[in-house]
């Protein structure tokens, strides 16, 4: 599994807090023990301030670039602060992300193409999500036909099936499940990521239900998702269902992050 | 899902000791306790002292049910034991099982048709487990053939796609998902059913690898499992499971569980 580790997200208080506070600390441990938990990238997400985002992204990035070597996932719907990010990352970095919304079209899908980065598609657009795996691929084709056609190659994108909470709706996940089979089928090369967790809002239990959704979306065709890489059970499902899909030959992934101590 | 509780069995030691020395409370505890955790059926298994068999089947079947009014499933490949506890169930029972393999057609499969009893379909043969899907289908079709063709409705068929440990071939969980799914295709209105936990033989982390394969299992069509139901965190996978795919409208089944303390 790609793992986009969660946790660099101004919307989240102790993060704005550090943002706001230039907590270089705060954020270099993040990343840290993100990275050490075996994050293929590290979101980064400045939080909703309009006019400080391309300055706190800035911040962020080099902030962050001092004390790891992990690839950044930039997160903002703001031109403005993608460029900011996009001209002091080291590494090749993902975007995210792209939808079928206007201004994402016309603002961050550009900008992808320039840098020739990673990008992450969302299926919906701006009617809001649709409620069956038919209208999202309608979305997803258009966005993976603009992306391609302005250069990008397959293997460089990420597509979102989205998510919707479980206590709104009885076929919440299987519309999920198969949107992530319709989209297998038609880029076979494309990652398929997603943060699972709005599977389970609203309901107790939250991190039993994300498990087992964790588990039914990697046997559709998962292979990325955007969490926390410090969040135990779930590292343990990911790695017992990549197992159990066929996907770690001998078994030697999973026994070695047994030995490791990463897992049990 | 529809648990077979599958603790009263004579190959465990301790159940074996209770046989010999008929000590009825402790087989009536091990059958009230997993009646209250919710089994459908309770796996009846007297061992495998061919001599003795019958006589401790009846004995069993009679202990059972002083206690408790569930039904049983008879679990023997001796026509003798399955004809002792079929004279004494008072319940509509499973008979456990008939595979292709030519004692058990010849000799377990009329017992079945004569008292028109369920019947548990095992996937493998005289050449033991076929190791692929449509090599298992056939064994399927066959047995499937010859119980309906003997006058049982395939909803009293449960039949078991089988599962190798996943240590020793990295398609073992593919095979038999491929081969829940061919069976739910073929045959819509059957159980599928199975004892899930040989997938983790010779590994660490057991219940891990059980719960995200029992996930995984019940996305691709399971609706029944040879299990125990005290087992919390199978029954809080299962729970989980059937909610995601969409059997429980609203949610109310696993937000009863966990408000009755079963799950959570």
């Amino acid at each position: 599994m790609i793992i986009i580790g969660e946790k660099i997200n101004g919307t989240r208080k102790a993060v704005a807090l550090a943002i706001r506070e230039r907590n270089a600390d705060f954020i270099r441990n993040l990343a840290k023990s993100q990275g050490e938990a075996g994050s293929a990238f590290l979101d980064v997400n400045a939080g909703t301030a309009p006019e400080r985002e391309p300055e706190d992204m800035a911040w962020l990035v080099t902030t962050i670039q001092e004390g790891c070597d992990v690839p950044l996932s930039l997160d903002s719907a703001n031109p403005r602060a993608l460029r900011a990010g996009l001209e002091l990352v080291k590494n090749p970095p993902i975007i995210n992300s792209v939808s079928g919304e206007r201004p994402r079209i016309e603002g961050v899908l550009p900008l992808a193409l320039e840098y020739k980065t990673s990008l992450i598609l969302l299926a919906l657009d701006d009617a809001g999500i649709p409620g069956t795996a038919d209208g999202r691929m309608k979305i997803v084709d258009r966005l993976v036909g603009l992306a391609t056609a302005g250069g990008l190659a397959e293997e460089k994108l990420y597509i979102d099936p989205l998510v919707t909470a479980i206590s709104t709706g009885t076929d919440s996940a299987l519309i999920t499940f198969e949107t992530i089979r319709k989209i297998r089928l038609s880029y076979p090369r494309a990652h398929i990521t997603s943060g699972l967790s709005n599977i389970s809002f609203g309901m107790p239990l939250r991190s039993l239900i994300n498990r087992t959704f964790m588990a039914m979306a990697v046997h559709a065709g998962l292979d990325s998702a955007i969490a926390d890489p410090n969040d135990r059970g779930l590292i343990e499902t990911m790695t017992a269902a990549e197992m159990l899909i066929g996907k770690d030959r001998y078994c030697q992934n999973f026994n070695r992050a047994f030995r490791s101590g990463k897992i049990g």
